[in-house]
């Protein structure tokens, strides 16, 4: 089976946005071995979907159209659709129904435009919307003398994932009796070069393997996939991981889904130990990944950020001669600091991270990006200078990045 | 005048990798006032490349391809292209020689493969580039009776870029005599389908005009766009914006690259005024957003993650009996953290949230997206409840965006 995807919206026809959708839902096509062959991006008018779609069909036996459902004016996937295919529209009431419910539970009234969104197409499939108000649909046609299914889908990324997992997936499931299996390997603390080198005995060892390596957000991950039944691809899957994780090491930390902070908090979550954070340079970035995580409140007390020397001093209890002494961004404050979260908020853990975010601020001798981290425990202080490139936000996300790798070997040796 | 972008590369078909390129080329076409209509992705199939390169030429007086034109044999751009329009190629010897001593600067023979880069349309100009092997085409044929214009060039960034302004752009300033200007409007706190209720006589009075409105990240923009020299196109956006502010009123908070958190740290800085946060359920992601902002030390001073209630008490000073009162979730202890905070920290203005971000945690008289919000200043306390839809990232991320509107708000007041 081939498919196509169609991103409706003009705002991704200018310089700025990227139509990001169509990777979630490639990502489902892959999963049930079905190939895309093409996707496209057209703007708000309803006869460049139309044109589009029959496009499309010509070489898909399976379309996904993403965007155009909202109640404006230029929302027009439903017309464009109707156009292509000759299918009629109406308004449903049970549909109309829910989405007035949805504005009642937020104590709002429903504006006329939304009541566009209660229209479906006569005799097709309406998908609900748990997350949204406007519903998706499943359209079983005729095209060119072969059954065709168009799959239409909200553009807002949380809805449209919800109804890829509640809808398409099983879907998809039902239709294709292969599938693919996938796992990410998940890799820190190393250039990407480096993880080549490391991993050259496995690539030679899978030369026929679609293995891709992708460096991104300050770590490496390294995509597998198996083909065949659950029973078959997992222990290849299996294998493979371990492979890996002997080149690499410690350097491993997670799979899937994992992120540095996730598999932090299980490690903390499953020794009944806590953790508490003093940030300078990354303004509560670090905090705010940490607490990402649902559950996290188990073993996360709480933090600071301290952006003055008077906070440092008032909100940590840092000796002013530690700030006197090389200023408020070297080791020392970074291990004060670490310290100081550790003892203020009663935890097993402080992390401390002080350093020069840019653009500005920077000096010969510390320039942008030089960033101090700082680990505690009870007994130990692991500490550590760093140089990140790269703009502002990249420092602020670097310098998390490794305050929580630095966290998870200081909690491996603890 | 019309363009459209074709991609060509497998690997942009699976669920990792975008096409960035197509986000370059538009930049260059929206200088020139060329319009995008469609844009799309396909595989490296000389057939594929050939159905899309004609549909494209369907719709647009331009089609700029990127992508394919590597000495491999998944590159097949030029195949495809000449299958679609029936044009033919032969090896240039002077293309020939220029690869071979690329080559030979770098001490390196010319692998056989890379022969097939010198293979150029018959009749059809050749563009070099001179920061690669594969040189560029611009090829000006009939279509359905009609002129136009397809332009080649290779995937890899750095060399498409030069080539884009090294010959797109000379040829599109020849082509077109006037550029386009572009203007975001950006609004805050009112759901898309109200902000689109109240510039209807706007819409109504520019209905020629190519408005686009986009809801994203709790906040509305309006996109405007402008023709003609900067003389006639800067004051017509100008009016434009202003017949938007006189409908929306104080929910405009700025426009093009302000953000909340950037247009917040304006009226702080030029006040000389200074802001602390007390943040449970998001986190950190407040402060996180303030110092994103270069230059923010100027104004904030620091901040609290109180997670559990001891940190509550102890970092902000609130009175356990607000606490015991109603629990942590609640009016009284947002506006408790707010003082907190300002009187903690020193400055002009706190910000208290308190809340369920979820997906656990929620109660029937708190379910989850239940956030209280409170901004305080020595005289005054503002403080409000909500009720965010969405997951536990989206609900940190509305959270964050209404308590930077109620800052913004009561600067205002102050």
């Amino acid at each position: 089976m081939q498919a196509s995807i169609i991103a409706v919206g003009s705002e991704m026809l200018g310089d700025t946005r990227l139509d990001t959708n169509s990777l979630t839902v490639t990502r489902s096509l892959e999963r049930f071995g079905v190939a895309l062959a093409r996707k496209s991006v057209v703007g708000d008018d309803h006869i460049a979907i139309a044109a589009e779609l029959r496009f499309s069909l010509s070489f898909s036996d399976i379309v996904v159209i993403t965007g155009g459902l909202g109640p404006t004016e230029d929302d027009l996937t439903r017309e464009g659709v109707s156009g292509a295919l000759g299918l009629e529209t109406t308004e449903d009431l049970a549909v109309l129904e829910k989405i007035e419910q949805r504005f009642r539970n937020r104590n709002m009234r429903m504006p006329d435009v939304n009541r566009r969104q209660a229209r479906v197409f006569v005799g097709q499939k309406v998908l609900p919307n748990a997350r949204g108000t406007a519903p998706g649909f499943h359209l079983a046609v005729d095209f060119g003398g072969k059954p065709k299914h168009v799959w239409i889908f909200p553009g807002v990324p949380f809805e449209l994932e919800g109804m890829i997992s509640s809808e398409l997936e099983p879907w998809l499931q039902s239709m294709t009796h292969q599938t693919f299996y996938r796992r990410t390997i998940k890799i820190v603390g190393l250039p990407e070069s480096s993880v080549e080198e490391k991993i050259l005995p496995f690539y030679r060892a899978h030369e026929d393997e679609p293995i891709t390596i992708l460096a991104t957000n300050a770590e490496i991950q390294i995509h597998l996939q198996a083909r065949g039944s659950s029973d078959e691809a997992y222990p290849k899957l299996n294998a493979m991981e371990q492979e890996i994780r002997q080149l690499v090491g410690d350097r491993f930390y997670g799979v899937d889904d994992d992120k540095l902070e996730s598999v932090v908090g299980r490690m903390l979550a499953s020794r009944g130990e806590t953790v508490a954070t003093a940030e300078s340079c990354t303004g509560g970035l670090l905090a705010s990944r940490i607490t990402d995580v649902s559950g996290s409140s188990a073993y996360f007390v709480g933090g600071t950020v301290t952006y003055s020397r008077e906070s440092k001093l008032f909100m940590l209890g840092i000796d002013p001669a530690i700030l006197d002494a090389e200023g408020e961004v070297c080791e020392p404050v970074a291990a004060a600091m670490a310290r100081g979260a550790r003892r203020r908020f009663g935890t097993t853990y402080g992390v401390g991270i002080t350093g020069i975010a840019g653009p500005t601020g920077g000096t010969a001798a510390k320039p942008v990006g030089t960033v101090f981290i700082a680990v505690a425990s009870l007994l130990q202080v692991d500490s550590r200078k760093w140089s990140f490139p790269g703009s502002r936000e990249m420092v602020k996300w670097f310098s998390t990045q490794y305050a929580l790798d630095m966290l998870r070997g200081l909690i491996g040796k603890n």
